[in-house]
């Protein structure tokens, strides 16, 4: 590298770790706000965020960054792609490109009407009251038809807002893919709903919330989540944040009378978090370190969560761990009928209560009707009915009001409509096709697993995925990793072959 | 006001408003810091730390703030002293040219100095070798005089730098004040170390983590501290800090063989929060929002500490929901056995660890101490013996080593030398000057107390002390609440009646 391009590079290194350390401040001034936060300091703390979130704006928006990123054009042309560096002036370039097209007027404008329509939202849903939010809810649709807008040439008007979110995953893509997916879903949650489901009410007893939390804690402490770069906290809706690589914190909620809740949101959001815990420390201080999207992100959540956490050899191992912690309430409970109950399928009307198999479907219908509000042929007006209809056709069940129906996500309501559900679903495919890999090229780890080992699957996503960061798009990862593009087989074999086996149905397993 | 005026001063709040806010961004990181942050996040904290303090002071010392005070001048000199604009503008332009004055290249450089100083203050404590530290104490020292010569046209070389905390508290008025106070508590310390002391074992039995917080935190809900508005959690060194008026924070630590440490400490601190959530809401995101200066604060910790905390009638009401919060540790404990034993006077080596009596001869120490260094009457070479003559004649006891002698505080070692300790005693003075007039006119507060209750005590401090936040100097405040001047005489009566009757002492009381 020649002098000149070591000090535009050091230069815009400066700046990047400057907004990269603003956006950690923001992520502390987040956490706080949904774990210890005094219940007065809410007004002094949104002044607090939109303060630091303007700063780091302005310096992104910077067009001394745009310069930079010109001048260095010719030194990231003459890398391989696999650079580093080039790697860091690519991902910057899109960042500026994105947040620079966006007029600062426009994006105030739509923050305020956010929030405003967040606000509604919070009364409207408790009291299952849809025309109180219906016309703000308008006017996000108008707002995110214009914000896609401001990223012409598009294919489909939704791609520009998926891209967001999810890089390159377009409703070309998506559409087929999730229309195959809900072909395969749809009779199989039917074959499951005609079994007699497994007996899960003792998961309902009283489980106190020190030994809960305790549990979760060795648990993910087994897994590689690393204590002295994070932690974790209670929250009302639990979730990970990245303050910097060195420290990465999740969340958890505790219910006393269900031993799900804590449990699976621990291992999930540990999943998150191993991610960027797992990036290369080379990447501090730039747009580099951070997950590379959306459902790659959800796919790590998902891979420790149910790959692993929903597994039998965990519970072989873990079973006899819990049963210890909890003598009493799991007496009669043997690690088989513990393994059925965790993986209930029961089709619901809720999206964070729903198992792994019915859960797509949850997504897949916001999925549809988001594409079907920007295209136009749903108007919001019609929106309570058409989900009502989704979910009796997909689901086979129906809201009985609107509270648990078409008001029940924030996403809508507290952003921007199109590219808010889709990383859900492309997590568990991305996860399913990871994890197949994994077992390819190491068949030991179900058996590591069984002894409560977790260093070979840990080790290899670190090496896979983890340390990669932002450095490759979700598909050029898929493909590295995989050797193949996104797709949906290995995840149909991972459920047909778990939940055939669990409800005994007779399936093609190819 | 006129038009002119208006938006003149509408434009300086609102970068007032800014800099507060980055302040209290910056409050929430240290508490972050010291309460939950994971270990390896430290370096990522330091950045971020050093980050928002410079995007402060970027904005503070900003040439536009200064032209604003000036146009604003006419405006000031219009109003009525109390005013608050005019309170806003004066205290503002205190700021502004407390910070204008001292060259941001030489702050950087000090400050680099501090963090270096402070990094080998953490080894050579432990390793008991001061001649490690003293190198970086003798350039401290140099910093020091340096700093205090920004603001020329001093008395005393320590003037600007007591001036920092201690706004108008010169030599000339302490170092005859503390003398003065010296004389009298020397004879006082050696006639109580001549009476059997009370037995305080019981004190050191174990009292678990849990009971002990439960209490802390029942008391200071009576005290007034506003949980809506605050929180306590744990900490290695207790503190209290602002995020904004509608979040002040205070913290402990708990010793399950002393339960005096977390007792005492959640007092202390709440009386630092309740003077800070006391302040007149209308001062959020001006300067005015604080308290007025190191002393006036500390004379509110120990109020309610020590005039309250450690007072016959507390214990009255309190000793018997203690007794019943550890029935067995405190089963052959009376009232008065307790009162007694946590009101021991005992000399000894640490500051933080003295009672009520002998902590000021621990602060007179270092008062004089830092004034012959900053005269030059003493050597940083010489430091560890004086440090040890004076423990000898002042106290009776002589540190075995430096690590429990000249090493003991950080203060030093973390910022400059000068004015860095005498608010603490300043603090138990103005306290006695306060807890006289409110009872001279409020002669129920004892029997209040007795009841718990802590309403009209409370109410004065607010209304006389806490309201004003920084409008007034602590000496104007001191003069308003008790139409003197800083005296010693109410601190004096205090201790003269309240150990004298504790250890039967024979002594003129006036």
């Amino acid at each position: 590298m020649t002098h000149k391009y070591e000090a535009l590079l050091q230069d815009l290194k400066q700046r990047l770790f400057e907004i990269y350390d603003l956006n950690g401040i923001a992520s502390l001034l987040h956490w706080d706000q949904t774990t210890y936060m005094p219940p007065a300091a809410t007004q002094a703390r949104a002044r607090h965020i939109s303060l630091i979130s303007r700063l780091a704006h302005e310096r992104l928006v910077d067009p001394e960054i745009g310069k930079l990123l010109d001048a260095l054009r010719p030194y990231e042309e003459s890398l391989p792609y696999d650079h580093d560096d080039a790697a860091l002036i690519r991902v910057t370039r899109k960042d500026y490109e994105r947040a620079t097209r966006v007029p600062s007027s426009f994006l105030a404008e739509f923050l305020a009407h956010q929030a405003r329509t967040y606000d509604v939202w919070t009364k409207a849903r408790p009291a299952n009251d849809f025309s109180m939010v219906a016309p703000y809810l308008e006017k996000t649709l108008e707002y995110s038809r214009q914000l896609a807008n401001f990223f012409p040439g598009y294919e489909h008007i939704a791609d520009p807002l998926i891209d967001f979110s999810d890089e390159g995953m377009k409703v070309s893509i998506l559409r087929p893919l999730f229309a195959q997916l809900r072909e395969a879903l749809v009779p199989l949650v039917k074959a499951i709903s005609a079994k007699t489901p497994p007996d899960d009410r003792f998961l309902y007893r009283y489980y106190p919330e020190p030994d809960q939390l305790r549990f979760g804690l060795d648990v993910i402490r087994a897994f590689g989540f690393d204590f002295e770069r994070g932690r974790q906290d209670k929250t009302h809706h639990p979730f990970m944040i990245r303050l910097s690589l060195y420290d990465v914190r999740i969340t958890t909620r505790v219910k006393e009378h269900d031993l799900s809740e804590a449990m699976f949101s621990t291992f999930h959001e540990s999943g998150h978090g191993m991610y960027e815990q797992g990036i290369n420390p080379d990447y501090e201080g730039t747009p580099l370190a951070g997950g590379t999207s959306s459902g790659v992100h959800e796919s790590q959540s998902r891979t420790w969560e149910n790959y692993v956490g929903r597994s039998r050899p965990f519970w072989e191992h873990f079973f006899p761990k819990l049963q210890s912690i909890f003598p009493e309430q799991l007496a009669d409970v043997d690690v088989e009928a513990f393994y059925r109950a965790v993986n209930k399928v029961q089709p619901s009307l809720i999206r964070t209560d729903a198992d792994e198999v019915t859960y797509n479907l949850h997504v897949i219908i916001r999925f549809e009707l988001e594409l079907a509000l920007l295209e136009g042929t749903l108007s919001v007006r019609e929106l309570p009915d058409a989900w009502r209809a989704k979910y009796r056709e997909y689901l086979g069940v129906e809201p009985p009001d609107d509270k648990d129906g078409v008001l029940q996500d924030v996403h809508w309501y507290g952003g921007h409509i199109g590219g808010a559900f889709q990383g859900y679903t492309l997590g568990n495919i991305i996860a399913a096709q990871f994890f197949e890999k994994a077992l390819e090229e190491h068949p030991e780890i179900p058996d590591e697993i069984r002894q409560g080992r977790f260093d070979t699957l840990h080790g290899w996503l670190r090496e896979q995925v983890y340390q990669h960061g932002r450095k490759y798009t979700p598909r050029e990862l898929i493909r590295r990793v995989t050797g193949q593009d996104l797709t949906l087989e290995p995840y149909l074999r991972y459920l047909r072959r778990k939940y055939g086996e669990l409800y005994q149905l007779d399936l093609d397993n190819e």
